[in-house]
């Protein structure tokens, strides 16, 4: 019963985070739509209910156009009097709730969760790589965290709410794990658990459980991903689904949340512009990691910091202010994607479709493909212009706003601006087709009378190519574009412009822009994907270099007062155990902490041991003792593992990886001559690719 | 240029792999539908035309009925008297000829390739964990395994060709190492090459690319899995599946092989019959394991395996004289599985869908859901008795035939049992709906005059559950199913099914078929998924044990001759060099193959040396000598991993899994005290797992 209970308690606490994660999920996208609609107007009879709720009960059928249930500011305050007085009304009421909600987000963070702030996926993966950071994944950060998520989405800020949900996601996890005590005590089967959790926060985020095992395996855990705990992953993430279509905040019923309806296939010669569209994503994702970790780091080293507050407040303002007035930056950032990805059919009769029919082309919903190509109209111009003003605006504002210190991910302002320069080259292409259908390309590939460009498609990979050039992910991403899309037949092109955007990218920043973070901050990771030529072996990195020499415990002959005298002068994290000081033969090793706690320890609970007390590391002891004698064999570390000076980095490198170890001890003929620490390796890394060594922080 | 061309050729190779795999696949299904086809008549104005490219050219809209252009054997031979003659005919020749392609193959692989038999996976596995199977990737394996492909699956044989793609793309891979001397020479790369042609091989077999990757991860290679190669393996897949497409085997233009057309929900009391559906793929899994084990055991160990074309032939002749009994054995086993996963709709006239239909529904391809339940007819009952004999047969026959010395997968025969039972049980509980619709559950679920229960979704579903069953795998065959299909909405009631067959499963049987295989043949392969707790140290499995001494070489005084006869006393794979044989201290280690061979070549080559040659392992010699010194300095390994003698044999299984390293030094005190290889480290599992550990082959 135990043993299938140890089992089942993992199985439970999965499918409890997919649950929970749901759960989340769906609450603050609830919570989410119902803030930002309040920027707008409210609905006085329930004012719990968005704008679409409100006005389900009315007659109107289409949610976007006013309803009477559904007041705005202007009409609630009375003020009618000229369309100028209203739209400054409306604006400043714009304004200052986006103000009042960052600045009650970052005052909460502040307050509540310091660690709530960010998209928290950099520290995640420094988590799971193996090191502690205490409290980051608590229940206050979880709740905090959900509540100034709304806030600061719905507060119109350049931010998206995936990689926070990740966050979310894992601070269910480790809530869970806390139940039971084979998790909690253990910190291999947390981080099982935690990489389960960040795939059901991606799960939930796009509504991609296969995208949120990839994720979850390229980019956050890296590298040590047992099987079992990509099945539970799977499972997990797919709970997570689950649940958040039940709940069906997007109310369309599907876990598809950008869905695409075009049903067309794509061109051989359209891989060139998709590929103009992977270099864009590179270039745009270098260009904003590159600004976005200078920015960050003015923001560490200066006054800056100390006004967390305020910055929040000025970048909230600001971007409500130039967000307004534009229609596309004024809706929220996912509409404007989903908006964006669509194809114009006749019954869209938003200024992005005003395309030019003269009646001739009577509608059919059956009969997509054979919809012609047709002029655009006045407005189509007008709106690229905008979604130009749009896209720079994003592209800028998103470099101040990452990093600030409010719950913020990236994911979805980064798909925007690709989104919107894919439209514009959609259009672009779609308009060349019509006025010149004979180029030999388009005669080549295209049907006469059908489409042939379809400017949604170029709108999704553009999105993909940014978030790519951003990130610097690669399958995960194509999977999750794809599910998050439901267009199976476009992976190609996808794939095409995230391997562009990736190589494009690297030229010019390695690593994406979570690695940019933790060297930022210094969390010690030991990233994977880095493939840096190493040439040094064991005898260069170890401590101590010569002329200084390793300090061991010899085995016999040792006192408590020794043994303390020893740690003061000699101040390391741990002592190599050798048979005697002369052979330096190696029995085992003894951590710094182990062994101070336990001679502190006895010397204060045990009157009989004197600083004059032999301290022995065996069983057998002399008969007969005054002082009583200490026994301290269970510190001593029998295992250490042992390598060679001549070792190469890349081979210890490899037992710092994958054996999850934190020290190896170098010998050269059965003699101790140093040890390799975490530390060492991480600084040896440090110095090789030019960073400082000195910025590493250690826990 | 050097670097980046370093780079490319990666992309290089496994865009060739993908190109490669795809043309051999797309090949393959177009020379398996003639062969198969062959059996039942010709095409004879133009013979290498299939039966359904024959009669495209005719009036006739459908494929299944006959055309005038295409005829069948008694036809050719006019054999025209009675019914019962033709029948007794074409049963002649459909036996005939799959008596003759039957015999053929298994020549044609006993005679140029052996290693063309057997599915290949439980190889390929051993061959990504490390071990080098020599000409087992050859180009000769390629071309007999593609061409006895088609011949034994045209035989009726009861087998697929999935599994053996991916042998087939490995080949390819391998292949096209050979071009580029960075793959050539160095075996973790072409590692790398392999697992990408793995996921390229899954990609083509079953139109799944992203099933490809999840599968090379979580089934072929296991534990080492870098990014870098997912990423390539992704493309290498995905150019497969495009390439495929373009050849378009099936005829539909589309990647997805068995496409479900049905888009309706499940409901939630349906997971009870799906993990019914789970249960018997668990038993049935267990069930074929044990006895297919067995058969093969008692193959290897019986007079059996001197006669293996006769067994190909015996198990040929037999499926084919009972397959044509039954309409649903006689076609082939995808047609089988395509037709049990689709929906009925009126059009079908197919006995299984003779469905009483009183005239008053009228057909609408856009009203599905709509369609009413309808009581079944007298074929559906006759289909569904057929359907078990079908199932019986299959699940028997193919005990027999997994392991006979011919190209066999075993994917399609699995779901097709799988497919039948689910199909069954399908029609059951659409019939319980009609009968009695007032049972709690469907009036809680179902709504009057719609489809509730649909039986393709349980023959899918009961497909996965077998596949589960027999292979153990998890998430890749959720994502193969999900891809096979194109029904993304059914990952659920799949999940629930392969969970529980998998949970059934590892009650009877620990590991997957392969994993039995490889057991069975005695590969060396570390299974990264066998969770057993061990209790040992590195003491108890070094080599040698007390009282033997390990066999060391000194450092210093070492000649010629007292190297040879240390080899020949004491004949190891390698021994250990140490400072002195007093003190025992580690400097490197020497293989027994290198020291032969430098020693043997130094003899042979240079007349100076005599066995009274001094060797040294250092670069200082003595000023003066005669007969004149050996250098043996770079033949050392001056970097051997060392643990101590307490370290935990979890450890040090880590280490072999981990770093793929060989060999492993027991250190004490500095004293080199033992070595423990890959050897000693099977050995040790086989014997805390009951199993001999005499039957482990070493390569």
């Amino acid at each position: 019963i135990v043993s299938s209970h140890d089992a089942w308690s993992g199985w439970l606490i999965v499918s409890g985070v997919g649950i929970l994660s749901g759960l989340c999920a769906g609450l603050i996208d609830i919570g989410t739509e119902w803030m930002t609609d309040l920027r707008l107007g409210v609905c006085p009879q329930r004012f719990w209910l968005n704008k679409k709720a409100c006005c389900w009960s009315s007659n109107l059928t289409t949610a976007d156009n006013d309803c009477p249930e559904w007041l705005s500011w202007s009409q609630i305050f009375g003020i009618m009097s000229s369309s100028a007085s209203i739209f400054a009304f409306e604006y400043f009421v714009y304004v200052l709730v986006s103000f009042l909600l960052g600045f009650l987000a970052a005052v909460l963070v502040r307050d509540l969760a310091p660690y709530a702030c960010g998209s928290g996926i950099p520290e995640i993966k420094t988590i799971l790589s193996g090191f502690v950071i205490r409290s980051y994944l608590g229940k206050w950060v979880l709740l905090i965290k959900s509540l100034t998520m709304m806030m600061v989405v719905s507060a119109g800020l350049s931010l998206g709410k995936e990689g926070p949900l990740v966050h979310v996601a894992s601070c269910c996890g480790n809530m869970l794990c806390r139940l039971f005590p084979k998790y909690r005590q253990n910190e291999v089967k947390k981080r099982e658990i935690l990489s389960a959790a960040a795939a059901a926060g991606v799960s939930v985020a796009f509504g991609a459980p296969i995208g949120g095992i990839l994720f979850s395996l390229e980019e956050v855990v890296s590298y040590y991903f047992p099987l079992k705990t990509m099945w539970r992953s799977f499972f997990s993430a797919l709970m997570a689904a689950i649940v958040l279509s039940y709940i069906n905040p997007y109310g369309n019923g599907h876990l598809v949340r950008f869905e695409v309806s075009y049903d067309m296939v794509w061109h051989l010669f359209e891989l060139i512009p998709f590929i103009v569209l992977g270099i864009f994503g590179g270039l745009y994702g270098a260009f904003f990691i590159k600004f976005n970790i200078m920015w960050s780091n003015f923001r560490k080293n200066s006054a800056l910091k100390r006004f967390p507050v305020a910055e929040v407040v000025v970048v909230t303002v600001v971007t409500a202010l130039l967000s307004y007035l534009n229609p596309y930056t004024k809706e929220n950032t996912s509409s404007l994607i989903r908006h964006l990805f669509q194809q114009c059919d006749q019954s869209d009769s938003t200024p992005l479709c005003n395309y030019i029919n003269n009646g001739t082309y009577v509608i059919n919903t059956n009969d997509r493909a054979n919809f012609p190509t047709l002029p655009a109209g006045p407005q189509v111009l007008r709106s690229l212009w905008l979604l130009a003003l749009a896209m720079l605006l994003k592209a800028f504002v998103t470099i101040f706003t990452f990093g600030i210190k409010i719950p913020a991910g990236l994911f979805i302002p980064s798909m925007a601006v690709g989104a919107c320069f894919g439209r514009i080259l959609g259009v672009a292409m779609e308009q060349w087709y019509y006025y010149n259908p004979d180029t030999f390309f388009f005669k080549l590939a295209c049907h006469p009378g059908r489409v042939c460009v379809q400017p949604g498609l170029y709108s999704m990979v553009g999105a993909a190519a940014t978030l790519g050039g951003v990130t610097k992910m690669t399958v995960s991403l194509v999977v999750i574009m794809f599910e998050l899309t439901g267009g199976l037949q476009y992976i190609v092109p996808i794939m095409f412009a995230v391997m562009t955007s990736k190589w494009v990218g690297d030229a010019f920043v390695e690593g994406g822009i979570y690695d940019g973070h933790i060297r930022l901050n210094g969390y010690p990771f030991l990233d994977s994907k880095e493939e840096v030529k190493f040439t040094a072996n064991a005898s260069e990195i170890m401590q101590p270099r010569k002329p200084t020499i390793l300090v061991t415990i010899n085995y016999n002959g040792n006192t408590v007062g020794s043994l303390l005298e020893l740690m003061q002068e000699c101040p390391y994290q741990g002592y190599p155990l050798v048979y005697s000081s002369e052979s330096q033969q190696l029995i085992g090793f003894i951590t710094r902490k182990d062994l101070k706690h336990r001679l502190d320890f006895a010397l204060e609970t045990n009157s009989n041991i004197t600083v004059e007390s032999k301290v022995y590391f065996s069983d057998k002891i002399p008969a007969q003792h005054d002082p009583s004698p200490l026994l301290l064999k269970e510190i001593v570390d029998l295992t250490p593992l042992q390598v060679t000076l001549e070792t190469s980095f890349d081979t210890v490198l490899d037992i710092f990886r994958m054996l999850g170890t934190r020290k190896v001890l170098v010998i050269h003929k059965g003699r101790v001559m140093g040890l390799i620490t975490k530390k060492d390796i991480l600084r040896h890394i440090a110095a090789s690719t030019d960073q400082d060594p000195g910025a590493i922080q250690f826990h």
